[in-house]
């Protein structure tokens, strides 16, 4: 095996790579913003790291997305991901300090950009779902259920994945309304919090998007793309991030699987974050 | 609206909470591992935050991820949600230094929690991919490309999300070889690399496993999921994280796609990137 060859080529053309040559034909859809390959040119050096983010991209929607110790990795980042590609968007991820933020696994930290005293005003608030330590913390913090109140408000979307409608429910939010959440916590917060789950991938209740467990949040987010400009553009969010989902097994769907295979799953879920 | 009412229950009964009667009946599938839930009580003060992770979580496998400046959010975040599940297992983000490492938007920094010279050692080691300026920036790093070769030689096995698979390329991991990248990047890969892109959600190559763009990582996680366990156990995991995907449009597979929702894909990407 050739490990030790490096590959680069003489000339990176950077125009080709990512099909840029493309995108820069296709002009900028943002008055005023260069396209990031026109002006890379082959042979350049290697960029420098940008400076951090300025707050706010431009015209676009200010989508911020609650962090709290225990919160479950891909409940914010896949909403994140799909909601950053937004023109003019901005994505802030929200502490209730500034600073890391450890998933329930402990295994991965998020920065977490801004405090929630730093942050009063949203288009779009997204509250994730976490392990059961972390989602019963944040049921318990005043603050965060306080902060919640407050922000949601004024937001055009209040919006959450997984758990994180337990979290919304305990500030209140959804009291006598339906939602969803995940699978394992359906008759939780239909007992505790007077909520009608609804098994759908996302439920919209006025302007309080919740979904399903963990993935269910890109789903949610396309859908939330849609509403914050238009049905093409979240179709082109859905290409750019090649969402066409082919998992290996059909596995995914709790009203299909087995007692075995649920408690086989929960145990999985604590076990990971009991570690 | 009654945001101003808290919805904490007077008993927060945390093991209904996340199904966890049924996760603690089950028992726990590591020995010496107590179930997260069994320990909590009803009306327990919140949990302290719990401590940095152990380098290991046990007997799984012990996963990398690299990241570096200008990575794609998804890319690592989704694999890492599916493995990180795995009986044993742990993840780490790995920097060229440890400490934040911003995404290709700017909006989101993950912490790199080892640096390359603490990692020499892997199972399973991640590449994820980036916008153009971050992949163009891992390519033309040779300490990221040395280190790639070196630790690949001892994985179980070595995978990429999106163009990851051009950084594993200019590594020289994949001359000759089948692979996927992102759709954009599928002739650049070919011409600058000798690889024949396959355009499949995940493409196996020995023990060098290629995801296509951002969101075919979880695919490619669960696959492999099952590789490094059993296919019940991948099947778990894709219960847990609830990965029924059903999202709004269909319009994922470029295969499918007229060339101006291509170039209008590609402008979100080049755009967001460029904020």
């Amino acid at each position: 095996m050739t490990t030790q060859k490096t590959g680069v080529p003489r000339r990176t053309d950077r125009r080709a790579l990512l099909g840029a040559t493309v995108a820069a034909a296709a002009g900028s859809v943002l008055a005023g913003a260069a396209p990031a390959a026109a002006g890379a040119r082959p042979s350049a050096p290697a960029p420098e790291p940008a400076p951090l983010p300025a707050s706010g991209g431009g015209a676009g929607p200010r989508v911020g997305v609650l962090l709290y110790e225990g919160f479950s990795l891909l409940d914010p980042t896949g909403p994140s991901e799909v909601l950053s590609r937004l023109p003019g968007a901005s994505v802030t991820m929200i502490g209730e300090h500034a600073g890391p933020v450890r998933t329930d696994t402990r295994d991965v930290a998020v920065l977490a950009d801004a405090s929630l005293d730093e942050v009063d005003r949203l288009d779009v608030l997204l509250v994730p779902g976490g392990g059961l330590e972390g989602t019963v913390g944040a049921i318990e913090n005043p603050r965060l259920r306080e902060w919640i109140g407050r922000v949601h408000r004024r937001t055009r979307w209040t919006t959450s994945v997984c758990t994180g409608s337990l979290i919304l429910a305990a500030a209140g939010l959804l009291t006598g309304r339906r939602a969803t959440t995940h699978w394992a916590s359906a008759e939780y917060i239909e007992d505790t919090y007077g909520v009608t789950y609804v098994p759908e991938r996302y439920v919209r209740s006025g302007r309080i998007l919740t979904a399903a467990g963990v993935s269910a949040g890109i789903d949610l987010a396309l859908h939330l793309a849609a509403e914050l400009t238009d049905e093409r553009t979240a179709r082109a969010i859905q290409l750019a991030i090649e969402y066409d989902p082919a998992p290996p097994f059909d596995s995914g769907d709790a009203g299909e699987a087995d007692q075995e295979l649920k408690d086989l799953a929960l145990r999985l879920l604590s076990d990971s974050a009991a570690r």
